[in-house]
């Protein structure tokens, strides 16, 4: 079975365990008269992607119990795949949801650790450095780097404490693996995306 | 005495303790004879100060017991009006600095409150929003506004927070007065750098 989850940069195929990478501008030839089950939130895509008659996408079969409205097709088939706990996938942004007793309870986002680099920047050339990931949390910054370094992690960091409690965090996501060595109690899974996307095609046993 | 704190943006003039903002680009005629005591963060107008023979630049004469590499003029003299607690001046960027008996303890740096606006933006068509102030705190996001005005608010506040311990903050800055109603043991004070500007001409007497 051939997964694909679509986003802004890249076509993330999942085959036999394994996780290939194109980027949309690039050729997915190798996959187009493939049976594909997919999710997709790359607007630019859509027509493209409604010609490859091999191609399903799941978004239409994705349950989840919440009452967020608006919830994107990669949150939510991450949010699918687990029972409870908290799930962030760090990437471009860092969304956070909660899940319990399958029940999605509600989230939020904050900007990706690239996207805070970027607003330093934006703000002074005096700040334009990027993020120090080794700056220690436990003790007040003495220079530049490490300020903007502390300010951005530290904030991350006792946002998703505030939130987990007794939970623990299950991370996935470009950033997902740095972040994860912060929290004793949490896991990184980099397929997370597509377990969701299995459970909702098992449930929904018809498509095979 | 005319005191005028100089940054990227904006002169801020101080006079009988009101406070006037004319922009950069704009004209300081009615200054440029006087007598004015300034702090400047602007490369820019360097050289055009240097030019204004009644204006003193204040930097030289600023004194903190510090051990951070690069402290702005403007941060230096606001944390050189407060004994002790934090410092937050919310603006473009957010800056926090810890004063304990008079001396800096270290600080960090957060991006300003438009800057996540923008970091957002930046990030996704889906995204751009601006924040809604009046977002609840405690408890989980149901829409993607929300989302975003939850991860940045409480990320700060969070980290604040974990700043202060048993401190005050004294904020100040375009934002600061704004943050303050989060925090029962705050001030906000507009005038905070001018207030460091102050003592330290009355430190060093003979500049009068």
């Amino acid at each position: 079975m051939i997964l694909c989850d679509i986003g802004n940069s890249y076509f993330h195929f999942y085959e036999e365990g394994r996780i290939r990478k194109i980027p949309v501008e690039g050729s997915i030839r190798d996959y187009e008269e493939k049976r594909v089950f997919y999710i997709n939130v790359n607007e630019r895509l859509r027509r493209k992607l409604f010609g490859l008659k091999e191609w399903i996408d799941l978004e239409p079969h994705a349950t989840l119990e919440s009452a967020y409205q608006g919830l994107g097709i990669d949150r939510k088939m991450a949010c699918i795949a687990v029972r409870d706990g908290v799930v962030v996938d760090a990437g471009s942004a860092i969304t956070v949801d909660v899940m319990q007793d399958s029940i999605h309870l509600g989230g939020f986002i904050l900007p990706g650790l690239a996207a805070y680099d970027q607003a330093y920047q934006s703000i002074s050339v005096r700040l334009a450095a990027r993020l120090r990931t080794a700056v220690a949390l436990d003790a007040l910054p003495q220079n530049t780097v490490d300020a903007i370094s502390y300010g951005t992690l530290k904030s991350i960091v006792l946002l998703l404490r505030d939130t987990m409690r007794s939970k623990r965090i299950i991370f996935t996501g470009g950033d997902g693996k740095f972040f994860a060595r912060f929290f004793e109690n949490s896991v990184y899974d980099a397929t997370l995306v597509f377990k969701g996307m299995q459970r909702t095609i098992e449930k929904n046993g018809y498509l095979i």
